[in-house]
């Protein structure tokens, strides 16, 4: 037997009533048909994301939908302040700078969160920054920052505030409206239990100001202008891989009906768990601000990460992720999001006791387990 | 009974195999796994599109890879001469303005083919001229133009030769190497039998010397230089649709298993069909130079588009293009693409029949289907 367990932090495990959703018998796109469907994932987006702010959907990674967010929403005379953090935070950087935006790049040791107090600072004294992107959860080294905090600064300084929310946006508490962000994107390999291939952008009114007026953006298939204009109709601008509407129109119904608060419950206490489990069983935490949705661990000493995650994947199935860039070899990580419960929880923590022990790593086999059982029995 | 029958020009009929291929439990895309599905991909759509070149795969629609391919090729300095004959080959003069190109766009009537002579005419007329761009098959009007001698004309003048064979590649006859074709761009919901969401795009090494100097380039998702950085590897440089990825491979498996000259043969006899069939009861062909991957036909004086497009959907399930821009309420089309054989044309001709005897249209019952079947067995 081989099963494929799906814990790196996107692609997630998809329901096969998603899978199956999309091998159905299909018609065209431009049809009465295909617009039933956008108009229900849009609207069922806008749950998921908790926003009242236009949701748009385009074909492409998650990485298109934010250069489609940072070229629209950055025209010439703007300037930029990105937070790097990590793998993906730093993407948007390298995006702002391949399409010759004026941006300050600012970095932070990978595995903390900014300091919301730095952002205000910076923001009165580089009076020129018009917008500031960050990652919300950075998948990279597992951290979240304090969005809300965050966010109310940055409306407070008349800023636009675009956040990459890829592996937060239905997994973990997001407020857009509330919080005063202007552009959410996310992707659907994540929570939103879909196969890759899909990316969403939520824009407020005080975005479409700026992307509106901004003509000239050398942005044509990821021009959020015309994906605001055919949306209007329940239509895309461009041939939408709808089969992967369709599949999404079911995930969102699944979300929507256990109730996102439910969804962020059930997310924190496979988190909790694994994290506490971990401690149980001697590993730590690699964030000093851990996200909920991915669980990155450092590495046991003298134990290698190649030899943990291939032994995860060889013996039981699992997929975990390992650390990117300088982290290579030094943490390993276990996702929270997609089709998992608490009880998939359980089966990452056994494999990984399983092949801790089986490494060498001192601890008592079960800890780990006991340990989680007790979080998930106190949450439940 | 509902059966639903798409003859539209892509998206087109999915084999059931591919849509369950799709739907099979799956692994994460950073493995061996995928970059088994993404080399055995690669290798087969070089057969498909009859070119030895790198040909890269992109998630997002057939207008994603003709923009990665404008402006990767278009580096300041460079003047682009696109030819547009109909919403496609507008298309890719809309891009190039988008992103600040200096381009010439040359329009030519709707349901013509450039004459080769005028563009070679043109090349000496303007040097600037660094590259061309054209429509091989024009989707929108049916019709194709001879791609052969232009690629001679335009290799001989030195200049790169870009082309969008999105509804000819994997359905007619084309030999980019042998014609120099520099870039060949198409979709998946054509020919290659999949639902929409991936793009393709090979280049010769005529072009990547372009492409690799031209760093600069306002695209970052859209970046043929990392598509080709990862798909040296066998990878990709974000995340890919990777279950379309593996529903390709089957689909081209079943391509290169019939043989593309055979393939070929097959689109050929359905389009020839349908032409003859449509000559018996009083249809005429819009095209001036029909392309065999769609049909368009004028409509009949006293009778509507919409009417038999309505029909041949409630009555048979079949779904058809009508007109676009000006030729909207002028033409309906016919596509001969995808998982379709000669016995799915001969159900387009007998609705087809159906459809307009309903409408009053003066024809002999059953006198298109006769003229297909003498088609077909001249040609089997």
């Amino acid at each position: 037997m081989k099963k494929i367990r799906l814990f790196t932090p996107g692609p997630c495990s998809v329901p096969e009533e998603v899978l199956l959703e999309m091998a159905r018998p299909f018609e065209h796109h431009r049809t009465d048909w295909f617009k039933g469907y956008m108009k229900h994932a849009t609207e069922q987006l806008q749950v998921v994301m908790q926003t009242k702010n236009d949701v748009l959907i385009i074909t492409g990674s998650g990485t298109a939908a934010g250069e489609a967010a940072i070229v629209g929403c950055n025209p010439p005379g703007s300037k930029l302040l990105t937070i790097e953090g990590g793998k993906f935070g730093q993407r948007w950087g390298e995006i702002a700078e391949q399409f010759g935006i004026d941006v300050h790049r600012h970095e932070i040791e990978w595995g903390t969160a900014i300091d919301p107090a730095w952002i205000e600072n910076y923001l009165q004294q580089d009076p020129a920054i018009t917008a500031v992107m960050l990652t919300h959860s950075e998948t990279s080294t597992g951290t979240l920052c304090d969005l809300e905090t965050i966010g109310r600064i940055v409306r407070k300084a008349g800023k636009l505030l675009l956040v990459d929310a890829i592996t937060s946006a239905g997994a973990l508490p997001l407020k857009p409206d509330d919080w005063g962000v202007d552009v959410v994107i996310t992707g659907a390999q994540k929570s939103l239990m879909l196969p890759p291939g899909l990316g969403f952008v939520s824009v407020s009114a005080r975005a479409w100001d700026i992307i509106e007026n901004n003509r000239a953006q050398p942005a044509y298939y990821l021009n959020l202008s015309k994906a605001r204009a055919s949306g209007a109709k329940h239509d895309t601008p461009f041939t939408p891989a709808h089969l992967m509407v369709r599949g999404l129109c079911k995930a969102l119904d699944m979300l929507v009906e256990e109730g996102m608060e439910n969804v962020w419950k059930r997310v924190a206490s496979m988190a909790a768990a694994t994290r506490t489990a971990g401690a149980a069983i001697g590993l730590e935490v690699f964030s000093k601000r851990p996200s909920d949705s991915v669980t990155a661990f450092s590495c046991p000493p003298g134990i290698k990460v190649s030899d943990i995650r291939a032994q995860l994947k060889e013996r039981f199935g699992i997929q975990s992720a390992g650390g990117q860039d300088h982290l290579k070899g030094k943490i390993f990580r276990i996702g929270h999001m997609g089709y998992m419960d608490t009880m998939d929880s359980l089966v990452a923590i056994g494999a990984l006791e399983q092949v801790l022990y089986k490494l060498g790593h001192k601890f008592e086999l079960g800890a780990g387990l006991t340990a989680a059982q007790k979080v998930f029995a106190e949450r439940s």
